[in-house]
C-alpha cells in the first residue's frame, strides 16, 4: 500500500512535468522520448509515458502453462514512445530508441456503478521498461524494472524475460501478437519473426 | 465478420492518414484533434485516436445489476484527445472541444505463449465517440456511434448514455471514476459531481 502510493505520487508528479515539457511548444519535448541514463549506466524512469501510444493491456494474463486464474487480477498497460509507433507504422519493426512501458494495474469486480467484469482501479504494482538501444546492450534490448521514481539498473540477461521475448515474440523480441493495432501492419511488411511463425504454425498442427 | 474486417481497415488507413497528418510537423495536427462535422451535422469519426491519450481498459463491463458473465468478454479502451487530457491535469475537468473516443475490441484467453487471463485480439466490435461542444448540443455534450469511416449522426438525448452519465459521472458527466490516473487530479481540484459523490456516500452506507 505505502509502495501504491509511492506509485502514485510519482505519477502525478511526472504528469505535471511532461506537461510543463509539453507546454514549451518548441518542440524539444519531441526529444524527451528517447531512453536516458545515468553516468552508471541506469535508466531515467520516463517521465510521460501516459501520454505515449498505448498498445494493448490484458487482465490476468500469464505464460505459464500451470497458472490457476488469480483472486486479485491485475490489468497490464503497454505504452510505447510516439516516434517509435510512428516508424512501426511505416516499416513494420522498431528503430532505435524504441521504449516500451509495461504497466500493471490492480482491478476491481464492483464498484461504482460496475456490477460485472473488472475495471483498472487505483493502484500500480508494477513497471517494466523495455529500451531498444543497440550501441548500448547486448542483443539490441534491455529489460528495466522501475518504481515511476528512481534510476534503475538493468535486470540481468539471464534472467527469464530476455529469452522468453527472443523465442516467442512476433518482431525483434516484442509481443506485436499481443498488439491489435499492429499485427496488421506487421503482416504487410512481412517482419514477422521466424520464432514466431514456428509457435504459430505448431499451435496451428495442434488443433489439426 | 465483414464488419470486424472494415474496422480493421477503416483504422490503417486512418492511422496511416493520422501520420502524415503529424509529419507536416507544422503544428496543424494539434488543431485536428477537435471535433470536425459535416454540413448537416454529422460527426467525422477521429482519425487517429489511437494516439491519443488511453485513459483506461475495462473487460467485460457492466451496468446492468443482473448482468451475467460473458462467455465472449469484451475489452473497452478509452482514449481522449491530448489537448483536453493535459488541460484535465490543470483544472480536474474538461474544456469544450474534448473528445472521448469508447473502442469495444474483442477478446482471446488462450493464444501465442498466453494461458490465463485475457489479451485483446483482433477486431473491433464498436466504436462510441462522447463530444463536449457546449455552443453546439443541449446539455454541453454528445454522443455519436461511430463505425471508423463515415459521418456519424448523433444518439438521441432519449437514449440512456445520457441520463446514465448525467446521474452517475464523476466529472462533467464523464465517469473519471474509472479513469485511475484522473480520479486523484479531480479530487484535488475538488471537482467531483454531486451526483457522484451521493452514489459514493450511498455505496458507503451500504457497506456498513
Amino acid at each position: 500500500m505505502v509502495k501504491a502510493t509511492i506509485y502514485r505520487s510519482a505519477l502525478i508528479a511526472m504528469a505535471l512535468a511532461a506537461q510543463a515539457s509539453v507546454a514549451m511548444g518548441d518542440g524539444s519535448a519531441e526529444y524527451s522520448h528517447a531512453p536516458s541514463y545515468t553516468s552508471d549506466g541506469r535508466l531515467n524512469p520516463p517521465a510521460d509515458y501516459r501520454e505515449w501510444v498505448f498498445l494493448s493491456s490484458g487482465l490476468d494474463m500469464s505464460y505459464n502453462e500451470k497458472a490457476m486464474a488469480s483472486s486479485q487480477p491485475v490489468f497490464d498497460n503497454v505504452f510505447v514512445n510516439p516516434e517509435a509507433y510512428r516508424a512501426f507504422l511505416k516499416t513494420g519493426t522498431w528503430p532505435d530508441k524504441t521504449q516500451f512501458v509495461l504497466e500493471v494495474r490492480s482491478s476491481s469486480a464492483k464498484g461504482s456503478i460496475n456490477h460485472r467484469g473488472h475495471f483498472q482501479s487505483g493502484a500500480i504494482t508494477g513497471m517494466e521498461v523495455h529500451v531498444k538501444d543497440t550501441s548500448r546492450f547486448q542483443g539490441g534490448w534491455a529489460f528495466f524494472g522501475i518504481d515511476g521514481q528512481s534510476p534503475a539498473k538493468q535486470i540481468p540477461l539471464t534472467q527469464a524475460c530476455y529469452s522468453c521475448h527472443s523465442a516467442h515474440g512476433a518482431v525483434d523480441t516484442t509481443f506485436v501478437q499481443f498488439y491489435p493495432t499492429l499485427l496488421p501492419i506487421a503482416q504487410q511488411h512481412v517482419t514477422l519473426s521466424t520464432a514466431y511463425m514456428k509457435d504459430e504454425a505448431q499451435a496451428a498442427n495442434t488443433v489439426h
